[in-house]
């Protein structure tokens, strides 16, 4: 008799989104004169941008003639784009990653969630709380975290690095040396960031212990001031102890569209097993290519037309950033992050749980946030919005959260 | 200090396909002069049918557009999607799956090599020998297929199942009774498929021994004869030991487009759990959803345009199929397959190895095919060639192994 994998079951609950939508989606049956407006989920609302459109109707055409028809994608991604992604986010910065460094694919969340299957079930994660639930739910599924505390809504054999006010949510290092760290800047839920020195910190701290950074940089084209990295192979030693993984859906719309990478320099070895092979071994094995029209649309991000365009979208979302930080700090409430992310991280009032202010805000004011407690014990009391919804969305639930 | 998944370790050398690119780039480099036909890789050479191109021109315009922009896909799909695979491959056929049994994916490959991870380590697999490799490398990945023997060719934890001339292509029930068995129907290498009552008596055999059918029917469409079934839930009983998964690439040409799906019926349980369940939860956490324009390209592919269209293509490879079934039989080869399948399986001349006859094929005809020994050790001595390179291409080919 066949059975099932059982760590499945220690999942806690459903996936945060998934109960958010639930949640949502009871309000508003039974208030259906209600407009609720979402600043939830960081999904973008701008359309895409007419580069990349026109790119697609390109390709879209080569695909329908013989001569231009393209079959199965190079596993790792097409030249053009691998090169593109080399020149642009990565030379251009005096940062050395070769294009067969980088491996195209459909997006950073399924590679946050792969990427710990070529390492050892044995190894030890470490991961900032609160922080992105990908992470350790995908540890989870593997076998890798020990067993839940209800109580604690800690893992057994997960590191936490609490990041809260009192450390201006920057992770400090943790008493008992982790095997993998996952390290998200600009961060995703908080919106606060780490400056470059910082940084550099963490990957001596890994070169000196062994570890191996999981580095997601998907917020890295909202960074605003000079002393933040955009990528972690500006710091010295990087090559040697980190995989960075890109997403294509915050800095050029392509939630829907799904595109990403992930960089594995050949440096980054385990004794003499290149982890850059593993992962060529495993996108071989179990990945089949980002569709080509995709691949073209990603490519026209990096044209002078594309970065024009996208500069004033992220603009735009920065702008609202600008009115819910300003907006709730004129309402009294206490806000980080909106500086180099699209993400305000707020204390909730009251002494409110995170979830109860979800609530509140839902049935009150009819605006949708996160519970920062989705994200980690140490998210408790904090609730997340985006700036991600529509300037004039944006500013309605503002004028709503400060009427209450 | 990290460690790797020592499993990665266990595979010998590299995945098939990239072992034969390498050998025909090395040959192509030697002799720039010849003009190499490729009949190895099954991929599709005809460009997208015209429905689906309009379908896709007026996706991407709607993108960018913001009354119409889309931002992440439901998880599991969207319900246009859904529901014109549930009307057109199920119902239409009598078979009782339900939209939402139904999970959209980037491609039958992935979802073939993910299936695995919803199921415990120490689950035991069957497979048919030979096999599509991802079925066996996948479960090396995770550690389920114990120790490789070089010699044999084999794992000491898989059940390997025969496919070959003297069974005519079709598996016997194994002696030792598995958890998970791979079943392709029609067959991927071999071209050979069975009768509905003989797929009756795998679902009868599973349910029997609470087995899980994982049933990869990526090739239905090329289905000719009327007792052969075009899913395994037309068989009773399916729906309580059958996971389908199904492919756009073969039918509608999608190799480079990335679409397909997984059916997982919510009869199917190992206990109170239900399996359903557990695919959902790894969707939602690992996965986000394939692209919005894509997922409307496969909508084309079931208007009534769309499928006039597709006819024309399988019809098309089927003609090249049978090109090269009759010509390779003139030639005095004993060749099997290409009725119901895209695919010619050969036996090699002369008691010539399958890597002997590839290396033959490559230097005196210029034909690049695939070794059967690629696929298991029982494919030795078989060679497979795909119907799916142009008209032109395949009689050229044809022609030059005549010739030989």
């Amino acid at each position: 008799m066949f059975k099932i994998n059982e760590n499945y079951l220690k999942l806690p609950g459903s996936y945060l989104f998934s109960t958010i939508g639930k949640k949502v989606a009871a309000y508003t049956e039974a208030h259906p004169d209600k407009t609720i407006i979402r600043l939830g989920i960081g999904d973008v609302t701008q359309p895409l941008a007419p580069a990349i459109i026109d790119s697609m109707h390109k390709a879209v055409d080569e695909m329908g003639v013989k001569e231009t028809f393209r079959g199965y994608a190079p596993d790792l991604g097409y030249e053009f784009l691998r090169t593109a992604i080399a020149d642009n986010d990565y030379k251009s910065r005096g940062a050395d990653i070769a294009a067969d460094e980088i491996f195209v694919s459909d997006g950073a969340k399924c590679d946050s969630g792969n990427i710990q299957e070529i390492f050892s079930i044995d190894n030890k994660i470490a991961v900032c709380d609160p922080v992105y639930p990908v992470y350790v739910d995908t540890n989870v599924m593997s076998g890798r975290t020990g067993t839940y505390d209800e109580k604690t809504e800690m893992w057994s054999d997960v590191i936490y690095m609490p990041c809260t006010a009192d450390n201006h949510f920057a992770p400090d290092f943790p008493k008992e040396t982790p095997d993998l760290i996952y390290l998200c800047f600009p961060n995703n839920p908080t919106g606060s960031t780490i400056r470059k020195d910082q940084l550099q910190g963490w990957v001596d701290y890994a070169n000196k212990n062994g570890s191996v950074i999981i580095y997601d940089a998907a917020y890295e084209a909202y960074i605003a001031e000079e002393d933040v990295a955009h990528t972690i192979y500006e710091c010295e030693g990087a090559r040697s102890c980190a995989i960075e993984l890109k997403s294509f859906s915050k800095n050029a719309g392509f939630t829907g569209v799904r595109l990403g990478y992930a960089v594995v320099p050949k440096d980054l070895k385990c004794g003499e097993v290149s982890l850059h092979a593993l992962w060529a071994r495993r996108h071989g094995t179990k990945y089949n290519g980002a569709p080509y029209i995709i691949q073209r649309a990603g490519e026209a991000v990096y044209s002078e037309l594309g970065k024009e365009q996208l500069k004033k979208q992220v603009a735009y979302y920065m702008n609202n950033a600008k009115v819910i930080k300003e907006g709730l700090q004129s309402a009294g409430y206490t806000v980080s992050g909106g500086v180099n992310a699209p993400y305000i991280w707020l204390k909730t009032p009251d002494r409110m749980t995170s979830w109860e202010f979800f609530d509140y805000l839902l049935e009150t004011a009819n605006v949708v946030g996160t519970p920062g407690s989705g994200f980690g014990p140490s998210g408790e009391g904090y609730f997340r919005l985006t700036a991600f919804g529509s300037y004039e969305n944006t500013i309605a639930a503002v004028e709503r959260i400060k009427a209450l």
